[in-house]
């Protein structure tokens, strides 16, 4: 049978996708741009539309085509953004749902007009707004874990209270901490928010708490209140283990409003393959800003997890490229990393980063508070 | 530093993941599966443990480690039932969060005790659940998709009557079916789901009509609420775009209570590599059983995705092997099947299974009552 043709007055917007594909030859590559075009939309083979609406409208168009240098092919695909239905998750199921299913595909950028940005509600403090709330308007931001996962709520409230001390900007919870019995998220967050803001007290630095909100779908929003309540200066969501709309909800909830960090837990399967899943610059950088991410953690080259350079550029591309009215976020590389790597890293991401130094500060010298100390100093160093 | 000793009284139960490790050597291998224990749980050395609690009960524990016949290596580790906080998300992070971002790891397998399978809700209906409500006591069950995007709601409801009449058991709808323009939810459902109602009442089936309900999380319950209101028989949702703990929502919500079923989008990527992410009899068959699922849909070897018979293999025992109290789950096997490849089909699923035949339905023949009719006589003549 052939599918009944269709009258559709779609509004003309496109958003496009940028494919990498592997083929044995241009003919096969095109063979298969074309087939994600029916995939990621009608899934049912051309042949069964009428030549109508759904063929010129739905169905992804293939805007430019051609070879790479190194051998593989790259297609870029517009869809109509009303095929998203101007839904966060019907937008990644758009971009790749289906094929991901696929070998040899990967998704190397996505390109999303102002009519569907407006939907999304981007970063709300990005770069500028977590600079004024860290009175830092020029120097790289630092940025630190509470761990291990096991310890007392005390215990690591002491150690938050160190670490605020010795004037780091941004100290996270390891992403592991939720509610555990060892150290509820509740007693945990509370005493936690008390010492760092002990600790501002005596400083007068500004020093953000972030705990790890990343839980159950309905608790997610009652720990990010209570967080907020208790004093909290920041959040963490892992948007590979809640989906990415969680991100979404939690930026659009006005009672909260608190600077958001995305951590990249569950997610690295999809940079794992240079030949399928999806790039550094859209998972760890475009997608969280999308969804509302006012820094994106993510691992640097040269830890203890194989990124290279390259990756890392991807994700700095995917946080500063223009995106409609968005502000550019934060890139937050850690992974392995120590304070004798600063300057390296200074010189590779300049100012606009927050460094994420966790194991490596507290391995760094026998006094937590004189290591975060050194860190500062070091931070300082780079912007006279 | 070192982090102050602990005192932990965990209740000694643990939970088990099988992870297959590709390195040069032994010694590589036992070093890497090491660093899983740590990644895993604690995120920080060894070295920075007080020789306490922490390393005995927190940190992950190799329980069987060894080389594999093709070179590869194969570690078990156990992790207490503790360190997941009786969290979908969090059980989901220590099985993978960190690791996922590195090189030659995969998950094999989840072993989960019923300490950990009591906290989460598992299947409502399973195999026998759902077996009932068909009044199909032993027979291969039929599913088909409503398609394409762009339709309206008015052409899907006729095509899905036609269908119902055929005797197809399921009518999912093409998971990129949300809330469009061209076809609304609310309206969409209500037609389509009285199309089947009438459908059944001339012909005495008991046709699921199964409306895709991926969806931003607000929009998840309300939309499968009305979907129940309007008569739907079962519903759809893709964990890979909505996070896994939605299904488990959806499950939960006892005023729902229709059987669902697990959509693979966005999940391929996890699969894509044999030397890293998490197997299909975990991603496919474990994790949407755990979640709540009634059925899951993949992809069938030899279609138009590049699943192998071993891959399909792995899903059976997935959905099948013992789960606590869970009832097994029907595999959904689609993507570019035909009713020419049911009889090989029957031969490698057997009788539990549910056909899932979409395009190849509609390009079957002109009339698609009959198809749906011609489907039907083949998945009876297979149980005598």
């Amino acid at each position: 049978m052939i599918f009944p043709p269709t009258t559709l007055a779609l509004s003309g917007e496109r958003f496009t996708v940028t494919y990498q594909i592997r083929a044995a030859d241009e003919a096969e590559a095109l063979a298969r741009a074309r087939g994600i075009c029916l995939e990621q939309t009608v899934e049912t083979p051309a042949t069964l539309l009428a030549n109508d609406d759904i063929r010129g409208q739905v169905v992804g168009r293939i805007e430019t085509f051609g070879p790479q240098e190194d051998g593989r092919f790259r297609a870029a695909i517009s869809y109509a953004v009303e095929t998203t239905a101007f839904e966060l998750t019907q937008l990644l199921n758009v971009v790749f749902g289906n094929t991901a299913m696929q070998q040899g595909i990967r998704v190397l950028n996505l390109d999303l007009p102002a009519a569907l940005l407006a939907h999304f509600p981007g970063p709300r403090f990005g770069q500028p707004g977590l600079r004024a709330l860290l009175d830092a308007p020029r120097r790289p931001l630092l940025g630190t874990a509470l761990k291990p996962m096991g310890l007392s709520a005390r215990d690591l409230a002491d150690l938050a209270y160190e670490i605020a001390l010795g004037g780091v900007d941004v100290i996270k919870e390891d992403h592991g901490f939720t509610n555990q019995p060892f150290a509820p998220f509740a007693e945990r967050v509370q005493r936690c928010a008390e010492a760092v803001k002990r600790a501002n007290q005596q400083t007068g630095f500004h020093c953000l708490y972030a705990p790890n909100v990343t839980a159950p779908t309905d608790e997610i929003l009652p720990r990010a209140r209570l967080a907020r309540a208790a004093g909290a200066g920041a959040l963490m969501i892992a948007p590979g283990l809640t989906g990415w709309d969680a991100l979404c909800v939690l930026r659009q909830a006005d009672d909260v409003a608190l600077p958001i960090l995305s951590h990249p837990a569950l997610l690295g399967t999809y940079v794992a393959s240079p030949d399928q899943g999806i790039a550094h610059r859209v998972v760890f950088g475009k997608l969280p800003r999308l969804a509302g991410a006012d820094a994106t953690i993510f691992v640097n080259y040269g830890g203890r997890f194989p990124f290279t350079r390259a990756d890392c550029n991807g994700v700095i591309a995917g946080v500063t490229a223009p995106m409609g009215a968005y502000p550019a976020i934060f890139p937050m590389p850690g992974g392995g990393m120590t304070l004798e790597r600063l300057p390296e890293m200074h010189a590779f991401y300049g100012n606009n980063v927050i460094f994420l130094v966790a194991g490596g500060l507290y391995a760094h010298g026998p006094d937590l508070q004189e290591s975060a100390r050194q860190f500062r100093r070091l931070a300082e160093s780079f912007v006279l």
